[in-house]
């Protein structure tokens, strides 16, 4: 199949026709098109692929940056910070699970847009969402939702974004991208602590705090804080990047709030032949967090923490931290606000991360971004409506066309059962490390995820060289914290792509 | 022109055709089909419209919200807070300068999204872009273009966004919406602020930087700030929110930096009649500028300032004083960052507002959003890159699809050579203004904006019954600090437009 796209070459784009999936006619051509090339996957891991126009196997024609991306990059330079860049893409031939640049590489990917990418690149059924009328107007009719919402607002709320609400969650505040979401409900969380302590949403500001406010002092524009965790990720705006402990390179220079951090469990893995050693550590940081909570200067409003912290290095708690969390937040009445961001839509093999927690009662808040494509904070108690309007807005107050979209991931997602897929592919996924790391003990530590779909990661010594060789070897993965690779591939990763991902790093590590 | 529209009422989609706007068979057959309305239109104002198919007149047939509203709001408001609502808005009727209801209500629109649409509801050009397949793959493919840019990424800059870059500014760091885009820029200033106290970009932190970074402590979370201006406005995230100065209910009870703020110019209106006055007020608050940059105990990095106060009420300054304050900046080195989020693209009657001051050298960023529909900060100067990747970074920085749209809106502004027609009718409009000034000397006073195209103002004692009356009037209009009347109609407004307005404003002002 490498062969067959490589004669083909550059002069193929990977764009899809645009038909419906459920069309029959399309689906009987696309079948007979690629009878072979299916029968092929499924006789390799008895498995269905889900979109049989997909590459069958990386191509790696030049080394990367080729020639022709050189250029585009040195273009680019010109007018735009390219010192981050790790690849210029070419969408147009990109498809399914597999990136393509401009010198006619085909890469499988397990990045993902920083895992932001939730069914594949041109994704058929999100092309028919994105060429509809519907999406048209949403593009050019831009309303500031808090004023002018459309008329079938609600009904694309609750059709999409509010049909995925986290348990006991029913309400939402939409937002840009993941950085304003998290801040977005910093704010609501400071909103509703100060309201509770004037006497609930009937007492007034006194004329003290209005005036204090404008001048940027307390009691207006209180000494209040939220509290985050060492190597934790939310963000890098002025009040997202204050809770945000996960690098140097990200924080510096930056004025940042005096707010505090409490520590993240440092575990052992595998977590299952630590569980004592672990459980103390656990409850360390709990105790610790409660003490931070009940002692520090500026009293933290809410707490706010990553169901796997994703950015900081993958790290990972059990479900009695988290549910240990909810009930020392609720005793010391503080908010906890679960950042999933990274870790929602599927990816850890639930819808939410927080779903494997059994918490005795929901998040206060829960945040999201990336893989939905459009972001916000799910909430469920009414008394987190501040009580006045306006103290919540902005002009566009999230984005309709990104709601849209998210709708149709959503039914993607649920058409094709990607979240059990997930968690399928994942534990197969994980397996296949386990043997792997069994073999390359060196080069595969501390490997972690298990149960938790494909949302896997572990630590390399030599991480960067291993990201370098696999890019050369026809796989996209990203690294996070100090050495760990993390693979976030996209819902649609399936277990053929599973083997191929393991079959490159093998050849990677025996180099 | 009125009874027309009323007989088909909500029968009737405002949906434009999808032709291109020169096809000549289109336009002969708009021209045909409206030929008595143009005429009618050409005739009482002496020029031709835009749009033939825009509505001629308002139309109220109910109370708003009215019946169908109503329903709409209250299902609504079970899942998204509706207190701010102004309107329920049916996009698909709405067209033009025209924004229509459920109820069969279609209003002109002079408010126009909190001044963020450009070129028209439904206009038929953003139309053709919205459904191209370049939009499309922008939808579904949406990269992280820091990491995997998409490889026409320098054209779509290039074509678009950077080629109404302002004058000295060549490069742009694309972002989501204002508050970020403005965030962004302060983070920029920072880094370069502390950069050069370092010695420069080869400097390297110091491990007291790198270590107290990461515990939000100086030096590494320098306490430094930016300054700002009394009853200005710069979003409403913790950092801009620092900054923003407009209104109490916009800030209470979130913590804020100890950035300092300057008093902005209390001017006199009209400004020709007040010269020396108005003068000597704006040296004393350049003075008090120098002061606090000189003296301020958190050292302020950078200076943001509107080019004219928009949400804190329509606060004009002279070329004077944006002058003084270039200077100044540069004398003490701090940069300045010019807010034209709301100024921006064309309303002022020039590209930005800020071509209308005859700076010596050109603001160091400048930030936009709203109109462009789209947003980030331009720069120049190169220092302003940090020195090192990943120090501006996030995972979307931006949005292709919506620099697809802005290039569109800028191809459509020179189609139309909108700025000019914009300073053309915004003068028409402001004579129109100052003679009904003379008749309701109560209802309009301190009228301003004038040679500063359609963004105009005026005080009102009545300010919020002025409002709601004009609505019943049909006409949406909004307002801004206490008690002003905030005109902030499209780029696309005509003086028929402005005659409808006058007239309307008129019949208020005579209840």
């Amino acid at each position: 199949m490498a062969s067959l796209l490589r004669t083909t070459g550059r002069s193929r784009a990977f764009l899809p026709r645009v038909n419906a999936p459920t069309s029959p006619r399309a689906s009987i051509a696309l079948q007979r098109r690629h009878a072979s090339a299916a029968a092929a996957a499924v006789a390799d891991s008895g498995e269905q692929p889900f979109f049989p126009d997909e590459p069958k196997l990386p191509i790696v024609q030049t080394q990367i940056p080729g020639p022709q991306s050189k250029k585009a990059i040195e273009r680019l330079s010109k007018v735009f910070d390219t010192r981050s860049l790790n690849m210029m893409a070419d969408y147009s031939r990109s498809y399914g699970n597999y990136i393509a640049d401009l010198d006619g590489n085909v890469l499988l990917d397990v990045y993902a847009q920083i895992a932001s990418i939730p069914v594949g690149y041109n994704n058929p059924s999100l092309l028919l969402a994105a060429t509809s009328p519907e999406m048209a107007s949403a593009i050019i009719n831009r309303p500031a939702l808090g004023n002018f919402p459309q008329h079938d607002w609600a009904d694309i709320l609750e059709s999409g974004i509010l049909s995925v609400a986290p348990k006991g969650l029913n309400q939402v505040f939409t937002a840009q991208a993941g950085s304003d979401a998290n801040e977005l409900a910093y704010k609501a969380a400071f909103m509703w602590k100060r309201q509770q302590q004037r006497g609930g949403a009937n007492a007034d500001f006194s004329p003290e705090d209005i005036s204090s406010s404008m001048n940027n002092k307390a009691p207006g524009a209180p000494d209040m804080s939220i509290l985050s965790f060492k190597t934790g990720f939310h963000g890098r705006l002025f009040g997202s990047l204050s809770t945000t402990r996960s690098k140097p390179i990200h924080k510096l220079d930056i004025p940042a709030f005096d707010w505090p951090q409490a520590p993240f469990p440092a575990l052992k893995y595998p977590l299952s032949e630590h569980e004592a050693e672990n459980r103390a550590e656990e409850q360390r940081c709990l105790d610790e967090t409660e003490r931070i909570i009940a002692e520090y200067h500026n009293p933290p409003a809410a707490v706010v923490i990553e169901p796997i912290q994703s950015e900081g290095g993958d790290n990972h708690a059990t479900p009695f931290f988290f549910r240990g969390l909810r009930e020392l937040t609720k005793k010391h009445n503080v908010l906890l606000i679960v950042d999933e961001v990274q870790t929602g839509v599927g990816a850890t093999g639930k819808f939410w991360a927080h779903d494997h927690w059994g918490l005795s009662s929901p998040p206060d808040m829960v945040t999201f971004s990336k893989k939905a494509q459009t972001a916000g904070y799910y909430f469920g108690n009414d008394a987190l409506r501040p009580n006045k309007p306006y103290r919540q807005f902005n002009t566009w107050m999230g984005d309709p066309a990104r709601a849209l979209l998210f709708r149709s991931i959503i039914q993607e997602i649920e058409r094709l059962d990607l979240v059990k897929s997930t968690a399928a592919t994942g534990d197969y996924l994980f397996a296949g490390l386990t043997a792997l790391s069994q073999r390359f003990p060196a080069e595969i530590q501390n490997l972690r995820g298990h149960g938790q779909g494909t949302f896997i990661a572990f630590d390399s010594a030599r991480r960067d060289q291993v990201l370098a060789k696999a890019k050369a070897h026809g796989v996209n993965i990203g690294g996070s914290g100090e050495r760990a690779v993390r693979l976030r591939p996209m819902l649609i990763f399936q277990k053929h792509h599973a083997d191929l991902l393991l079959e490159r790093l093998e050849k990677v590590f025996l180099e």
